[in-house]
């Protein structure tokens, strides 16, 4: 029984298992003893790498499994009770964890959006408008900011955008929190400005994401200044995000940032999604949401994407208009220029 | 960088990453791409197989990582707002899930047990004094019996005694669930008499555990009569309990079941921990619980232990009196005749 | 000690106490000895005279304190948990209740309103853009349609309106929830033509507001299938909702309807508001949002209002441009025509 | 249409409406218009009123509709999401809140108790075993103190207790929180020796009862140091709990502070108590608990209540045995010696 699936597919990057060099890890150590929960050497070790790749000596490192559990640990842990968190009407957190944040009794304060980006002018608008209604009281409070590098058009926050946003934040003291679930593939983009340093120096907490980037899944939540939250470790454990074999996350990570395998894993994924929009363009397709990450949009005709779905499988974005559609092409850390030149070769 | 750890270990039976069976069905595979979120082909023979060897073909088969998440999902799903589980003091849901069963809104209807285990008459009479009670209505509504099977002490329900507890049940018309995080362990026992097509019949959600049983993670969560609960997928990613690479637990799963490997792991844990407890009875010893099942409880001298733990990690579980402590030994799907030598000859 | 304000109010409706006949009813029987928590016969017979004024024989109908708790316990009464509420963006839920839909685990799913109004269509589309989204098991299932009759615009849904709107709940299968908090202003109205026999038809669940429409406080949650909800008195007490001297809403409810007091309520304040725009209009005022209804909105002059607001106190409502601003008057249940010639004479 | 009861009752201390001098107070100012949610004059007053008598003038004090609410706002107010509350076992909030502060996410500690209260060594052994336990981090924190005076039970914690729950809540550095929904009747008791500022100096919060202490509802909550929490306006609105005429609260608690008016209450109550007790003694019935306040707890033959109880509403409170139960017999601020000489004459 193989679980290979027959079509071309490009629908994401979580469909793949884990780089060969994560999978070696794991099976080098699989029979040794290891205690639980995170509280192991190897993790520490991890922890570490991570702090000293951040420049963010001081910092907590927690590794949980997965993407909307880290959201919604972060969130609860940082917000009081009557606030809410400010993010895209597009951010990952609005729409798409089914009422995770919610769930945990916290509203999504959705804001507009430019290419899938938070402008630090809307946030200071939005903060201004609420503080200068008297009825404030009778509201949900503002009390985080999140923003996704890149975000869920595949965009990327520039320095200075981040920066102005960090303004805002301080200017109202409000924490900012960065999801990193594809984080490998912003910063090895040729147009980024952003570093791990910088972030971990504008961010309140955020995170480098796993599953999406190497892994056979796992995120690295990090808190440059650790006492800027309490209870952490019982907060993870409540949403059940504990892992009991916490070291199969540490040891992931620990080869992550080991010898330079987050750095090789974006720039493949980067490479050949440049590739990819190379010839799109050549043929005369029109790219979307000026992704330059991993993520590549286009508009298709409804007509030859029937065609093209026999052969390949590809991410539906949204309706374009009656006859186009919007579709997503995602690469990863493993893409071959093989696994390109088929895909062109049907588009 | 290694992640082993210098002492003999018998702390827990979550110390060890996966059986090698399990390990090399995920390297097959690594590179082949899968669809997501469980939806894919392996993941349905996965639950094929479950299905058959619970003797429940229309079941509901959902696998999720961990069993705080597991419990909190099931929970959530089949208690409406205004009701409480009812489980053991002793239950991991009582006393060991930081709350997360109350976070998702719910009380927890601590009850006494005898031997870790939850007696239908206890809940018989609970349930009778509840609606005996004028002012029921004030408050919270038992809606669900929790129980494990082993019990956090080890212990083993007879066939009877689930019947017993599911004879209240239907007099109560609530549902039963079970939680097997350790459950291979209980079916390898000799003493047992409760089969999955048993526990199938007898519960309305149970879950067959993995991480503590042969894989690096992931549980099953088996719900017979698949019309019980609505949503459960989406309770499923509300929980931020979806994985994105379904697959991997559906693929992990499908190994555990393919070949007998599940029964093996059981046995293997079973006898070990027999030797074990026969060692210890042996040399005066006195054994806690009557546990027959993969942990060994056992009182020890406070000084003893001291010198035990330069060389041994055990788990304390409470203190007996004094001058003595209850430890845990558990064993694995992995635990060899030298492991167990080794720790005989440090007693 | 008094309690009055020196100047001229007309910034809401729930500025004075209760009608005159209202409190007096208290009186009368404020010594004698009653049943707690609802279960009393004038309770009771408030009841069946708000299941004959809606000609809904069978319907639940509980008596709550606010508003907003209100639409707590009966949002979180009708949905499970992954499940999200359907309302205007400028809904009271939406913006105005400090989150407590979202403490209770719910998204509001807010939709583009016009007049204040969601209009059938709108709820269409988003229905039909759900379901098709092959990703829609990630996010909230929309569970209920939240509107509110006047809405906070003080506009009236007309027959057909709700008829529509129905028709989308029945094609969906979701509950429609009316919340009537100055439900008597709307059927004052000349121009309403929705009955409260048409409300207990087209919906599922609403409440008959009395906090704004003559009673010291109190709501009426009516449920015209009283067996579309289970356990409504336990979420009642769980929300900190249930008045321990039940029966202070049950008897003030009685009197609401035991003779056309909560028709005469309606007309006085309707016949007052329909004054005050008269005159307004005449004045050469602009009036907002076409509000039949007892709140009066209209656009002013900055500098103007800095004056006014010496002399009365008025409703600040939203900035209009950055020289003018709509303000609120509302009238009430005992609003003289002294007071709307007072008003008048200083605009 | 009366809402009189024909027979004799004591069922509860909530059976009738307000003092007579309080609704004088709500009749004088009844068409004033007042502004809205406890921001007037009026409910300021009262709370000064109520900072005065407790010899507390930096407190916040807030007025909420009732009891239940009370405690889920408090301690959702003053938990972190992975705390919960210390409760005697048989206090309000561990089973008769239908789980409102579990539906806050909140567990409830239940421990227990010794005539209706906890004991500070209870506290401090239950707090030494939970950081004793190397896994506490696993668990839910403890992370307030929950009692109430007088208890459910009637009786009374001297001043020496409450100083000693004090010392551990200093040692453990968590908020020590005192229900007083019945506090009148504990501050009349001739035996008390527990006054409002020793409370006020004890407690981090509190709450003076008026629902069952004279008022038609209303429960005045005290937070001697304001500063000790943030964000309770809008945490009071989110729980549905904020009323909107809020002047109805602050004016009752105006009155029952202006002259005196508190005192008397608990006065009138508690000598009937001691009138019943007396006869009940006389007669040779069993006391229970030992209760001085107005809460009167007495074994009864089961076959004697029957005739009783054709007579008199009493409150049930739990079976004693095969043929006895214990009943509670309840007086009130307007209890008379006529009422009090017809239950003894029926028993």
């Amino acid at each position: 029984m193989s679980k290979q699936e027959k079509r071309l597919s490009f629908a994401s990057d979580y469909m793949r298992g884990a780089h060969p060099d994560i999978l070696r890890r794991l099976e080098e150590s699989n029979l040794e003893k290891v205690s639980g929960y995170g509280r192991d050497g190897i993790t520490e070790t991890a922890r570490d790498r991570i702090r000293s790749v951040c420049g963010s000596p001081d910092a907590m490192v927690e590794f949980l499994v997965g993407g909307t559990q880290a959201n919604a640990v972060v969130i609860g842990a940082f917000l009081r009770p009557y606030q809410g968190v400010i993010a895209a009407v597009t951010g990952h957190v609005s729409g798409h964890e089914a009422g995770a944040i919610e769930a945990g009794g916290h509203k999504v304060l959705a804001l507009p959006q430019v290419d899938g980006k938070l402008q630090a002018d809307t946030v200071r608008g939005f903060l201004q408008d609420f503080y200068g209604d008297e009825n404030h009281e009778h509201m949900v409070m503002p009390g985080m900011v999140y923003i996704s590098q890149p975000t869920e058009s595949g965009t990327l926050y520039s320095k200075s955008e981040i920066v102005a946003l960090r303004k805002v934040c301080d200017d109202y003291k409000i924490p900012l929190y960065l999801d990193g679930a594809r984080l490998a593939y912003a910063l090895a983009c040729p147009s980024n400005d952003v570093s791990l340093p910088d972030i971990a120096k504008l961010c309140d907490v955020f995170y480098i994401g796993g599953t999406k980037c190497g892994l056979l899944f796992g995120e690295a939540v990090v808190i440059p200044d650790a006492k800027a939250v309490d209870g952490f470790f019982t907060m993870i454990k409540q949403h059940g995000a504990l892992l009991a074999k916490g070291w199969l996350l540490g040891l992931q990570f620990d080869e992550l940032f080991r010898g330079g395998l987050y750095g090789r894993i974006g720039e493949t994924a980067i490479k050949a999604a440049e590739r990819l929009r190379g010839a799109l363009t050549e043929k005369g397709y029109r790219l979307c949401f000026n992704s330059p990450t991993n993520q590549v949009f286009c508009v298709m005709e409804n007509k030859a994407l029937e065609k093209i779905a026999e052969k390949v499988e590809y991410g539906f974005w949204e309706k374009f208009d009656d006859e186009h559609t919007v579709v997503r092409f995602a690469t990863d850390w493993y893409t071959t220029d093989e696994e390109i030149d088929a895909l062109i070769s049907v588009l």
